[in-house]
């Protein structure tokens, strides 16, 4: 059974996943870095998931059968269990939850080989309303505080099947960072009556040295204090709290940037791994003149060093300024 | 010119470090995850260093020549530079510091193929006084602070170089981590009048199903909410607020624990990489009561997912008391 333990003093949230435990002479041997083989999310292989819990398919098709274009399943290892009542449980001077919360994979396409990166706008489009729906069904659950929807791309940044996909854990608190932006962000409102994000796509603009790609409703650029080479931002231009609330014309503009954005990183870093995440507001609203929802993407070009993840104090030897100078140079036109 | 930019929601600082300054298309190839194999660190290598900074050595011996047991050197590649003046700087909405600070390498072994598992320890005992000497030092600057003391092992933890080593970089500002630590420990202190660390010690004493190792002066356990299989803390058992302040008695019993623990490590796992992280009081005094220095050693067995950084979410797939039995039953007299 899952549990989520609590730093005593920093008070941050830590997963213990029974469900996918790994007994301590499963470390000893030095694990290969290679992608499993066999693909479980192709197209015929519907029976090697759970049952899905959504897909996009002809209405003639039946369910866990080919013919889907977008197909939402349980993680089959889930670090959390969606069957578990929610408990909050003390232990000596310690405090637990049962594991409770919700994991589920987002089958980006039934293609082994393309990714975002090389699917047409049309899918990507796709999968960010599979993005929109899953999100807001989740949430009609109280006891969920927050659902994170992020992606593993590439065996370097923790993905454990190459066939594309993202996925969301729903919990049942807030994650630190997300409540460390969501305050920090409020004490700047406080302080300026704006919201913090939609100054930083002014000051972008005016400098115009980290953009990276701009559409109608969404902008991309390297932060300032960009933690890792090549760290992108991208953000709705005007301000919106809620992922949740995004509209149809904003789900073409931004399955757009996404994809674009990826594109330069595929053709000009040589198909890195990366990770990205979906930072939202909250259920609960809390900072909705404030807080401003956007994606995070992280190419894993650098090792992590103990210092850095140890300290909360980042080395990056690539000016963010560099960084967008080049991956805005990127001709994607010929790949599109 | 390295540069400090300040992330304007969140408030941590990244280091822009210029000096080891990647270009985007030094990306291009993945790089080698190979350890260099010339060795700048070795006896008679001296002069591929830049001069030492302070070296254990025969009072017949010169500088920057073999003869030393232990040997401190700037690094060739500072991610800060002790050179320039200390200024912060407005850009825009954003703010800025000049890359003020220190970066140190302290050599801990002439010999290519030891390391701290595997040193007798009266050497682990000298490192530890270079780091003691090192950080008292480097402390009477001012405008410092404070000092990070950490090692990373292997080049999975970020080591560049395989010759055993450690580093110290010392800030003009307290890192992320360290603060979170200073305040959460001070709000238990105001609701309890206690020391948080000591009552972890207490409850772990209690318990005894996370300890991994104990002397009359140390303890090393696996924290309750471990982040990462096998994170292990190592803490003095009596209240001490700075790491600078190390007795005499402390030195040789803290150098004891460290490599007891590393080195069942190095015989259960495989000889894993890891990064360890002295976390300690500030120049400033804030929290004497209630901060307590202490070690985070973190092996680096599983791949941090985006998910986990980018939410500060920990899924940990080991449960600590596993790790735990682990780690403790392994006879570690044979290889002494």
């Amino acid at each position: 059974m899952p549990e989520l333990r609590k730093d005593p003093i920093v008070r941050t949230w830590v997963i213990i996943s029974t469900e996918r435990a790994k007994r301590p002479h499963d470390f000893v041997r030095p694990k290969s870095d290679k992608v499993s083989k066999f693909d479980p999310f192709a197209s015929g292989n519907e029976s090697t998931t759970p049952p899905e819990i959504m897909a996009f398919r002809p209405a003639n098709t039946r369910p866990n059968t080919p013919g889907w274009w977008i197909r939402v399943v349980p993680n089959k290892f889930p670090a959390l269990d969606s069957k578990l009542d929610l408990k909050r449980l003390g232990h000596g001077m310690y405090d637990s939850m049962t594991g409770f919360g919700v994991h589920e994979i987002i089958i980006e396409t039934p293609d082994r080989d393309a990714t975002i990166s090389t699917l047409d706008y049309k899918q990507v489009e796709e999968i960010v309303w599979a993005y929109r729906e899953r999100y807001n069904i989740i949430l009609k659950d109280e006891r969920i505080k927050y659902v994170l929807i992020f992606k593993n791309y590439g065996a370097d940044a923790g993905a454990s099947l190459a066939h594309s996909h993202s996925q969301i854990i729903a919990t049942p608190t807030i994650p630190r960072r997300v409540m460390e932006e969501i305050e920090g962000s409020g004490e700047y409102y406080k302080f300026r009556e704006r919201c913090i994000y939609c100054d930083i796509i002014q000051q972008e603009k005016m400098e115009n040295t980290r953009i990276v790609e701009e559409n109608e409703d969404f902008i991309a650029f390297e932060p300032y204090a960009s933690r890792t080479p090549f760290e992108t931002w991208v953000l709705p231009k005007t301000h919106q709290y809620d992922f949740g609330e995004i509209s149809e014309k904003h789900v073409k503009t931004f399955a757009h940037i996404m994809k674009n954005v990826l594109l330069r990183m595929r053709l000009s870093l040589e198909d890195p791994p990366y990770n990205f995440m979906i930072h939202t507001g909250m259920p609960s609203g809390e900072g909705r003149s404030h807080y401003h929802w956007h994606v995070e993407i992280v190419p894993r070009l650098t090792k992590l060093a103990g210092f850095e993840w140890g300290s909360g104090f980042y080395i990056n030897p690539t000016p963010p300024e560099e960084a967008a100078k080049y991956l805005k140079k990127v001709d994607i036109s010929k790949a599109l």
